[in-house]
């Protein structure tokens, strides 16, 4: 039997390196690439995605897994564990044919064309009918599988192993009044003052200091690196190759800081992944929202705390003396938590953040389910803005077109956004329950005991066990929305003097 | 017929985008990879070499090829060139088992580790043992081969197909003593004077100018870019990406310019070659000789001109008033040809670098033949480079260990960097003959009509003809060393007035 399981890592091990080989072209593609490049590059990437998907649907795997998924079922091992993941992706990967993934890759490359176009001029004609066929796309990738108890479930899966549309409903219908009624209190308290955020910083100063930070956290130089590139984003090709990238938006120059501690969060968990698993199917985050925890915990929860802001302010008034002069680290706290429904999804804050995703999977569902005209799509994007933060986008760049998303076919993805802040604060108070006296270590720049705490308890897994498993084996219960609601109730109360 | 063709040029496609994403990962290593990402590289590179190997020695390949040959045998077609390169290489690929291939990756891998440590420390007998292997390896691989006139042809024939070492021999045997003559009288003569090449120069402002003059000489930054690296080298991704690296010696500031030329002449070489070649196997320089004259071309027949130095040198005084004060561009030109016997291969000037070459030539076919016992070999190069150059190696490293080819396993490459350098003034003259003022064209900076001429006459063939007959097919004559004998005569005559 481990002749035959030797076997199937030795394939899957392959099908790896594929996958790494193309994320190393698509980081490259993003980074680096000049502008001609990118047809070969396109091609390039096509043929690595076809021979990984060739190696990794083969009979030979199928086999391979039927024998030994009856050997290995049901223990908490390592191997059991790869096998029942490596089943699962064997399963989805084999059910959608070529010629569908062959056809997907068509439509959303020009769809991505378009969308480009379209939040260009700020037309939704211009991207509506490829949106048409993506959603096509979407339902004929549903027919694939068994019927699920709601069609979205297959969507979600892809992204959150595991969890059902039904209990991210539940979860967002307990936890939409509660956020609505905080922005309402926000909303009629004194709003305040963030002018000195917005203020010209020196960008090579904020980039080097972002790099500081973020070193500080524990996110490993040696094993990545941080570069520029239109949209941060974080990505790997082993356990020792991690990387980040970031950018600098002068009009808001100190969120290159948020945004890298945002992707160093990410970068630390896969850094963190048990080096055993290379090359397996159990590298790697176990799941959208799980990473977005990990992301979401060092930019917020760290990163937009008063303890770091007392750590963080200091040093960097000695490099930035002019533009934060006479500024406190409490005033500091406030600016960068400050709270104002807003149009855009990646520039929200804490207490709005969450009310963009549920906007957008309950477009998502009506989509799939056929029940909108996409034509349509936009006054209600419009008209759900208004009911739900009350305003208006003034036009569709704002509105409908702000993400790539569903260009690229990425539908069920948005809610884990959602999710992840939410595991976050679960994780949050259970680490410190377990570690007392985290806020004093916080400000004295120390992140050694929670990135410990975060390795042993999150990242070693890697993919091992399914994400509700996972949040339920640390935090003792399932994915939900109290620990959040008390993280924002006590966070706002405390800046807005609810 | 033309079915079977499409479906050849589908799987060398594929081959070809492999080794493609296989060279971005290279190129990604050198330039940009953290110091953990290696061992994961280096199995991810193993992979995709391996499936490329596996597709391009495919039995349906061999009866691709055997069916195609019969109908495209003799034509001048790209289609029937296109199927006699694939055929050679199918020739050649499938006569290497793949368990040698694998023992000679494992071997080169630990000689490449021990060559570092061996040169860092300066100590031959770290290397030793890994070069005997690796010497074992190269005869392996001849045997696999069918008999040659000289075994050396079948390491020459992967660099420059159809070569045969009695040719290479034959053109140094005559180029020898003429340079080695040439060598003699300049030592007599007064020397010129370079001291101000090694004052302090600004790196950046350095490197912006390297940009600018590969700018002007058509390197097309659009299809390309330049970046640091450890050792300059030219790669490519597709005709539109054709990346250069290079890099800064304080010690020796300028050289980052020629580096920057000698690069971007492989670089517009690989930029210029038939679009309809790519994923193909006609796509690319066709031989490591040819590639060779176009980066010595620019390096040296243009870069190191006089009428380029009338050129540059004006700009470049604005850019470095202090170092360069009262410098003419005799002076300067003078200066950057300067000639002196030196250990180094890659500083040598043009009229000794040649004689490095046929060293390791001799070397090489000794080693092959085992006719040395590769723990004298310190001692014989330092023989050699005595007899040859008058200098004495005082270490290992300035001797025998200062180039990296042989932990490679590149037996066989030496010789056409000479060669290059041949084909070069050949070209060079033909190109004198067409283009009448070229050398007022070059004073005035403007390349568009040798670039032009380059482009039509040796680039734009790709593979399509074998470097021997692309070079009578472009200068009446093979390759010979009559025009750089000529060449080097005039140039030194005038710099040493002898």
């Amino acid at each position: 039997m481990s002749e035959k399981l030797n076997q199937l890592k030795e394939i899957l091990g392959v099908v790896s390196d594929l996958n790494h080989a193309g994320s190393v072209l698509s980081w490259d593609q993003q980074v680096n690439m000049p502008p001609g490049g990118g047809e070969a590059r396109g091609q390039q990437l096509a043929t690595l995605g076809k021979i990984s998907h060739e190696k990794s649907t083969s009979d030979e795997v199928g086999k391979l897994l039927d024998e030994l998924k009856k050997e290995f079922t049901g223990s908490d091992s390592d191997e059991s564990a790869m096998i029942r993941v490596a089943a699962r992706n064997y399963d989805k990967a084999t059910r959608v044919p070529a010629e569908f993934v062959a056809e997907q890759s068509i439509v959303t490359t020009a769809a991505f064309e378009a969308w480009v176009e379209a939040k260009g001029k700020s037309d939704f004609s211009i991207f509506r009918p490829h949106l048409e066929k993506v959603v096509g796309l979407v339902q004929k990738y549903i027919s694939f599988f068994p019927p699920a108890d709601h069609p979205y479930d297959i969507l979600l899966d892809d992204y959150e192993p595991g969890m059902k549309t039904a209990e991210v409903q539940e979860i967002f219908g307990s936890l939409r009044p509660k956020q609505v009624e905080l922005i309402k209190q926000i909303s009629s308290a004194k709003q305040v003052k963030d002018d000195f955020l917005h203020k010209k910083y020196n960008e090579k100063k904020v980039w080097d200091f972002s790099e500081i930070i973020i070193g500080r956290f524990g996110y490993d130089f040696s094993r990545g690196r941080q570069d520029k590139a239109a949209h941060p984003f974080e990505t790997s090709f082993s356990v020792d190759d991690v990387r980040i990238t970031n950018r600098f938006e002068p009009e808001n120059p100190l969120a290159t800081f948020f945004s890298g501690m945002h992707e160093s969060g990410h970068a630390m968990y896969e850094q963190g992944v048990n080096p055993a698993y290379e090359r397996t199917p159990l590298a790697g985050g176990v799941s959208s929202a799980v990473h977005e925890s990990q992301s979401r915990m060092w930019e917020n929860l760290v990163g937009r705390s008063l303890p770091f802001c007392e750590q963080f302010l200091p040093e960097l008034k000695k490099t930035f003396p002019s533009q934060l002069e006479d500024i406190s680290a409490k005033s500091f706290y406030k600016a960068i938590n400050k709270v104002e429904p807003s149009l855009i999804r990646v520039n929200a804050d804490e207490a709005t953040y969450n009310l963009h995703i549920m906007l957008r999977l309950e477009l998502e569902i009506e989509m799939i389910a056929g029940r909108v005209a996409i034509k349509d799509l936009p006054e209600i994007w419009n008209a759900k803005m208004r009911e739900t933060l009350g305003i208006t986008p003034p036009d569709d760049a704002h509105g409908i077109l702000q993400d790539v998303h569903w260009s690229y076919g990425l539908f069920g993805y948005f809610p884990t956004y959602a999710l992840g802040n939410l595991v976050s604060t679960q994780l949050w108070e259970k680490i410190n329950k377990d570690i007392k006296d985290l806020d004093e270590q916080i400000r004295k720049g120390k992140f050694d005991s929670l990135l410990g705490w975060l390795r042993e308890k999150i990242h070693i897994h890697g993919h091992k066990y399914d994400p509700q498993d996972l949040v339920q084996r640390v935090t003792g219960s399932k994915i939900d929305s109290a620990a959040y609601v008390r993280y924002l109730t006590k966070k706002y109360s405390e800046i807005y003097g609810l």
